[in-house]
């Protein structure tokens, strides 16, 4: 269940220029101008397109100075010969460069990293100040934190990396230091997908020192509510920081309720009904064993008792549909459904949310709320709620939307890159 | 400032069907066969389209049963003779016809209404628990809850009604004993548009008993903090519930900051940024003078000291551009500046968005906090994001959002009227 995504799903056909993006004064001053490139700050590449999206394709590429070297951080022209940015590259990846900043901060080169981590984390601690509330967030966002290729989450006193792009992988030693000082952290496990680390170029030895001295395990506390959070190789964390705000906002519903958690993976949803909202009575089902048994340490680890159904969603939904089944709330967090902007595999899974929630809304008790989720980026907000909106309709049933949100502060959308966002929450009571 | 909107933008042209509302199997069993409207519940009205809408235009209404007077709650078929919902019919009105039920609810006849009223008040007092925050919250939100015409604010002892339609008028009287004794309240005042009421036949002296008796102006408490609600006649109650969490929100990033609160209206958000936040200085910049003279009343029922400008909000922000000023926390709340689905009308508004909010946008302090609304319903999240983002670019700044929020929950949005949504508020750090 890949839900926490760092990175803007994949399209090298978009070549749009975000909105109001005009190319910088200069350039239109004297456009048919020859570019003299002798004069420009080493190592260089130069975009074909104008455009302030951080990840650049390689038809997005036009020259790139002999002197860059895979993973240098390299000083960005724009089509006209303008200084637009500075970015990690890459030739060898599928996202040749990474752009992290553009105008004044660009020109900090090496330097510009060091401001970028600081200020990350100044937003996770100093404004947000989520140490209140947890001490499980996320501490840097890839491309919503101008750090484009690294994605880390901190549990306790561990830190979580997940490293996208060679130029970071190259750099993140060097910057644990500085990371745990401003985390107050003391471990880092660092991750990196296989495959894209042989495209990449990225050493599957170089972290193997870090992640030995790490913990296997730590457990962690959100809103009051404990977890454990498992590193093990090969291992989904079994936590996702996303969703902390909507867990603690469904206990608002559940006080002696019935709760069903449909897709509950490691029980968030279901203790934060249980334990901070004070359900009568909350059904878990999952089909990853895995989950449910961390979902059943969780549950253990928090005392509370949780009817767990080790089932597929659809089935379970349609049984109880069957049955008359009917809870008080509902929540439905599925995995990701949607993996391709083309038919037929964008149309099959928009297909399978509306089926989806067709089935969980008519489990819904007349007057009950509806908690439903997507992390599928490909999904709008709008378009997500127009399927719920069928599947309702579809059931005699009407929505009474009263919000709709997204993933906790801790995971913010840069303005030149929306495409990063995916989660999406809609709550509404069922009439 | 009519801000809280609980009318759908008005669209005679729109025909469109609402997702996933297919006719329902008994038509499409024999679409071809000739209607027999002897059966059907009189009154009665045929819709020409499907639609599960509740605003139903002139053109979109068929043939009405000739005993259906103005005001009459009509059985509404659909096109297919299909008994569809029912709805309050007025042949004088713009909107001839509001469906407040569909379905089964539709069979109850006039017992509709309090069942809608209870579920409503139930909303916002059992479900949201509103009473532990404040004594001023939307009660009854028109389409949003399935009663389409009216609107009904509680501040205090005393409800605040918005009627929109004769058949609301007529039975508004009948329904306040329930609603005081739903709501714990005494008193209320009716107010009706003068032109509105004159089209839809309300007599203008309906509500005067029932108005005199109310009092003029009620002091409420939100989060803690003291407004004053002034129901003098012609004056805008000076108050909009829909922020409240909103209001709170911004709070958190105010302690010790300099805050700008661009269109401080009657000075909500600049009491929440100093008494909940802590601000060191909040600027409350408005140009209407009678809400700065309340939004002064409140800021001395709170004993907070807030500098007031009497200005425009784009001359002021100009000014300041110009001097280089900037705040740790700049908010813009406008009025609504859209009207018109219609160019140059719709272009204009869109253009205003984007000037202040770029103007705005210059007065943020390097990664200080922009908090931006728009109340147009004509105008998408979507849409004002991308205006926003453009203001931003063009100032060769970025955004980085970390949330993105609407109206309260007392503000719930009906899966058959998602044109009644309205406030949307960015929330961004400025890079």
């Amino acid at each position: 269940m890949p839900r926490q995504k760092s990175q803007p799903e994949p399209s090298d056909d978009d070549v749009s220029t975000p909105a109001g993006a005009p190319p910088p004064p200069a350039a239109s001053a004297n456009p048919g101008a020859p570019v003299d490139r002798s004069q420009w700050a080493r190592p260089w590449a130069q975009l074909k397109y104008f455009t302030f999206q951080p990840a650049i394709f390689p038809r997005l590429l036009g020259q790139v100075s002999p002197d860059a070297r895979p993973g240098d951080l390299v000083t960005v022209y724009d089509k006209a010969g303008q200084r637009l940015g500075a970015g990690l590259y890459n030739p060898r990846a599928k996202i040749v460069l990474r752009v992290v900043a553009h105008g004044a901060e660009a020109e900090l080169g090496e330097a510009y990293f060091e401001r970028a981590i600081r200020r990350a984390v100044a937003l996770r601690r100093d404004v947000f100040k989520l140490d209140a509330d947890t001490d499980a967030y996320r501490l840097i966002g890839s491309d919503g934190d101008g750090l484009s290729g690294l994605a880390i989450d901190r549990y306790g006193d561990t830190l979580l990396c997940e490293v996208y792009s060679l130029g970071m992988a190259q750099r993140l030693p060097g910057w644990l230091p500085l990371l745990h000082k401003l985390a107050g952290t003391k471990f880092a496990r660092v991750q990196v997908d296989h495959d894209l680390g042989s495209l990449e170029g990225i050493k599957p030895s170089a972290f193997k020192e870090t992640n030995a001295a790490a913990p296997r395990l730590v457990k962690i506390r959100e809103h009051g509510v404990r977890y454990e959070v498992d590193f093990a190789e090969g291992h989904k964390t079994g936590f996702f920081c996303d969703q902390r705000e909507n867990r603690r906002a469904v206990a608002r519903f559940t006080r002696g309720a019935r709760v069903l958690d449909l897709c509950c993976y490691t029980g968030g949803f279901s203790l934060c009904a249980k334990v901070l909202g004070g359900a009568d009575e909350v059904t878990s089902v999952d089909l990853d064993e895995a989950a449910i048994a961390q979902a059943k340490r969780n549950a253990n680890l928090n005392q509370a008792r949780l009817k767990f159904v080790h089932a597929d969603a659809f089935a379970y939904a349609r049984q109880m549909q069957t049955n008359g089944g009917q809870w008080d709330v509902v929540v439905l967090d599925p995995p990701k459904f949607i993996f391709t902007r083309e038919a037929p595999g964008n149309h099959e899974g928009r297909k399978k949310y509306e089926d989806l929630n067709q089935l969980a809304i008519s489990l819904v008790k007349p007057g009950g709320v509806f908690v439903t989720c997507s992390c599928s980026g490909l999904l709008s907000l709008e378009d997500f709620e127009q399927h719920v909106i069928k599947a309702a309709h579809r059931q005699q049933r009407r929505l009474q939307f009263f919000d709709r949100t997204g993933p906790g502060a801790d995971h913010p959308v840069y303005s030149n890159c929306l495409e990063s966002r995916y989660l999406k929450v809609l709550w509404a009571r069922v009439i």
